[in-house]
């Protein structure tokens, strides 16, 4: 398992869902920041389940116990481990699991990876409990952007084929990023939140459960952050945003759709606006040009596809007997993972801004 | 620039498109391999410009010199250096865009990042020039996914709105990547060559660019390939694709189009067939489970802008008076480069997967 | 603080001596092997402080708390998190500690990099407390080790000015290498312990301390593992040991006694061996030459300085005042670290070998 | 070969000692440098061989082709790809070696590691010719560090028994460093080149070799730079070091030799100078305390063995036909690398420092 990620900042993180508890250490948080601990606690709070239908009834604290690197209130600048501990297992829900594999899961590849030897209860390691320590280091990350007065909002820009209404492209603001935050169903446009939730309960009903998007943006990031090639924001966000499970598309600005036009049509006009900045017309580059930020808020797209989980009945194999076999998933599962994954998203792009920008010769 | 990328197979490449040469450092290959230089140039000709009608006239030869690393026609194990030295530019082409920026190019941001000090002669090291020590890269890479069975083919899926047939995710062959790659236009469907090329040359005729599609598959990928979290095969092909100049979106399997659906039509149902191999009945994953193969085939695609170099008059700014003004780009401009990026997106996917492979317990 | 060490074997470390508790994660240990944990006591025994008069009377359990990587008995394959509580600190030790700079420690280096944030207490992070999750990882590594025949034996070879035998860096067994591991006082030659136990009894009668060496030695490694250049084996495993506090020299075979001699004192005599084996007559260049191992028992020293934590009056500065002043540091500290130093020295060693065997082709 | 070592700034080498070339991509430098390209060729010279008797009578000119990332005499901030032609191989004084081990030579792991298929002919990649990039590298560094008025300085320390004086580790000058750099013997006595001298050409009438050792000092690096553990300061100077063919030991400060004595007397007492900056009496930690810099010249030195090429019978064996045999290497050869390896050393430690120094806060 590769679990450390970043340049100046480094994610190694750790768990399984059924082990004695998950977490992170975070590597290179500069010091001296003061940690608002109740901004941390709500970060956690939006992405843990059991919080409303829409999700699993399992229900999970997610307290994160700060091991080291905050000292007085503040960060230290050395490693910052957040442990927090599993309490809310039932393990016996997955014994039958063990060789019987959950289609679309990591069940399989995961057995011929680890050798029979992965902790196959809940997933294991590869479980969505573990994006709870993303949101952990995320909500850190964030505070220190909002030092530089840069924030990250997202919001459910789908559930199956119902829409919300799309970011300004050229500009939103950090009071609408709270807004939506704050609200039950992410979205920006609330007419549209009680389809979605009609959406996601017809699936639970079913037994079945649904995709969505995420449209996340971030603001006031200045210009000349990342790099040519292998480094490029658009490299470095996706690595991350596809390391969340069931993420299966990634795209920035106009993302696919501008494949489909012409240049004149594509390309951002320049500008120089009334305080003496470059600004452009349109942002249908999502803030990134030759890898590299212009100073436009960076904007970008993920897909979701629904949970594997489902209760109706599938057709799989059993690896031991090696003989087809049908199954059932019962359990707590949910039905959709869309507006609980809002937060990872918004995590990781945090993280790796924030590691972007401690790179760059820009702080 | 980061231009340092790999775990067991380390690129780093350099060069700008106007210096004396550009170039990759290949590390980690194993040691024994009889290198085929015919196969290497060949697939140097398929991303190199000036082949038709299509592409820019500027002739660039693009013949690799390889400084090191191959002994008696084999690899030695030891860091390989291809050099391509740059013969054909004509710099004064670009001199009067020392500080006029181009819209959507890197211009701005780079000017930014480097403080002025870069290349800007044919977008310096951002230009898409330095794709071309990938496809060498690439080139070598596939011969040895050759030795494991493992063949990397591509296709232009689309040019602005029109559409290639798609590959049968299931199983393709060897056979058929082959055929594809001697086509001119690299599609499926020939019925629809035509059609492009008139999209393209509409483009040119009228100063204009269009963009593109492309879908890439990997076939035999054993599975148990990659890692939980941080180097999923996603996280790690969509990095080095997003490293690509004009990618704007990856998506893998189904793509954006798996949020749309439900559960029971997302999931791949699994059996084992007559070899006693495990296979699912379809493939909306896209060969990839928990950021790890399940031994279908890897597939994916990726979403190409227009060349943002265009004749036509653009609003942009003089960086260094701080006025507005028009621009029009002079000079030898692809009004599509999707079939030049075939080669790479083919390339860098060949590279990685080479790299996971290596990186695995496979071998 | 940079905390990632590592190829295939990643560690992270974490803690600080008086935070809530310290740490590692493990990344990349194969699957599937059975941990003994009675083994990995006996090892951070060896460590722990308290345990005779030559020590700190600071009593640490330095128990570890395995929270993930470990299921049923045997590795998962996944993240390993070991972490162990800080249970027995006496905090208002060090509060006079803040700005009074003690000579020789990293506090002033400490204070500057961190900006005054740090955990001062104990040392925080600096503390060589954190090499006890060192040893965690080294015992882990060792009963990988053992599945290749591979062993790691250290001992003390002088204290001060007084010396113990040296190994013989042709052969050595494993046997010798437990032996020594079960002395209270870890050397080959019994006779030399009490002289040891004297001379640092004197130390800490004087409230002073003692220097020493360590010799490490690796037996049954294959030829073949390591890089040339930038990954040499001395390289990664110097880098690993001057990251063990207090280690102020390393040096490989006969070390710096090698360069006062002549070549063909210096080359090792090559034969073939009766098993058909390639074999060196000497071992002066400590089994690795061209920075791969030549299958030679590998063999290095580490010079260790005395415990900066001294009882005597010492000229110093306050660093708020900025004024000199005078300083007698109290507390519980150990005379001599070195035979605790011991199972540290073998540790990294052992995590350094079994990363690079895992990164080779000699699996 | 792991030919990438480095955070901020990667170097890649490349090439084998008979190949087309050799060279490396260093990525990471600032942008905007302008670069003394005399001062580049002044170093190159000082490594170069056939300078006077002491060397090999082989002459390569070492002239550097500096393909990319050096725009109208600055640094472009890109990549910067430095070539090294190999023009004066005689490929022929090797060929008998493909089978014949050169003891103390890393023939025999390298054809191991590369299962036969490396390029034996002068060393292959082995070579110390590929120590030529890194003083081009270094070359480089050491001009940036010239900005921050941060210089390296090296001498002979000693050629066998034969010992030159000390630095004062307390303090020296640019003024001494480019003195040394510009004898014949880089030594700070020059009552004892003679001597050296002597003993340098008696190794070479007895087609023998001696070893030697080398002081490097740096000053001027601000107090703050490194990390504990597994950055720190020393392990990653010793990290470079010991990647440098021949090198056996690294110490820094007092080295070894601090072992041996009473922390009384190793502490370095700290005061208060006059223009209120924190100083030590005594620098016996060479400038490092907890792996980070403390404001006192960082001080080290290295131990390096006798060329193992020598013209005397050895005993040996033939890989292929598993026999003993003798070998008397003929060619041209160094009796002494020492000299040589002065430049080589100071750049690998300008590298070094740079590279810290640009990941820390203090630019």
């Amino acid at each position: 398992m590769s679990s450390v990620f970043g340049d100046k900042i480094k994610l190694s993180i750790f768990g399984e869902s059924h082990g004695l508890g998950i977490g992170v250490v975070i590597d290179g948080l500069p010091a001296g920041l003061e940690i608002d601990l109740e901004e941390v606690k709500k970060e956690m709070r939006r992405r843990a389940p059991g919080r409303n239908k829409m999700s699993t009834p399992r229900k999970e604290k997610d307290e994160v116990i700060i091991q080291s690197g905050i000292f007085e209130g503040k960060t230290t600048g050395t490693p910052i481990c957040g442990l927090i501990l599993n309490t809310n297992q039932s393990s016996k829900d997955y014994s039958y699991l063990k060789n019987v594999m959950r289609p679309s899961h990591a069940d399989y590849p995961g057995k011929i990876k680890y050798e029979g030897y992965n902790d196959y209860r809940g997933g294991g390691s590869f479980s969505g409990r573990l994006t709870a320590p993303l949101v952990f280091a995320g909500s850190l990350a964030k505070q220190y952007l909002k030092k530089y007065g840069i924030f990250v909002g997202a919001h459910i820009s789908s559930v199956g084929k119902i829409k919300d209404d799309s970011f300004n492209t050229l500009n939103e603001t950090k009071e609408l990023f709270d807004e939506i935050s704050n609200k039950e169903i992410p979205v920006i446009n609330d007419r549209i939140s009680e389809d979605m939730e009609k959406e996601i309960s017809k699936a639970r009903e079913n037994k079945n459960s649904i995709g969505g998007k995420i449209e996340c943006m971030i603001i006031n990031v200045p210009a000349g952050i990342g790099e040519p090639f292998f480094d490029s924001v658009e490299s470095r966000l996706s690595h991350m945003l596809f390391s969340i499970p069931a993420v299966k598309g990634v795209e920035f600005g106009l993302g696919f759709q501008i494949s489909e036009i012409y240049g004149d049509e594509a390309n951002d006009p320049m500008y120089i606006d009334n305080n003496g900045e470059v600004k452009t017309r349109t942002n249908n580059n999502g803030g990134i040009l030759g890898g590299i930020t212009n100073g436009m808020p960076v904007i970008f797209r993920v897909g979701i596809k629904p949970t594997p989980s489902i209760g109706r009945a599938q057709e799989t194999v059993n690896i031991e007997t090696k003989e087809n076999t049908i199954l059932e998933v019962n359990g707590r599962h949910d039905p959709c993972i869309v507006q609980r994954a809002v937060p990872v998203v918004e995590s990781v792009a945090a993280v790796v801004i924030l590691d972007l920008l401690l790179s760059s010769n820009l702080k």
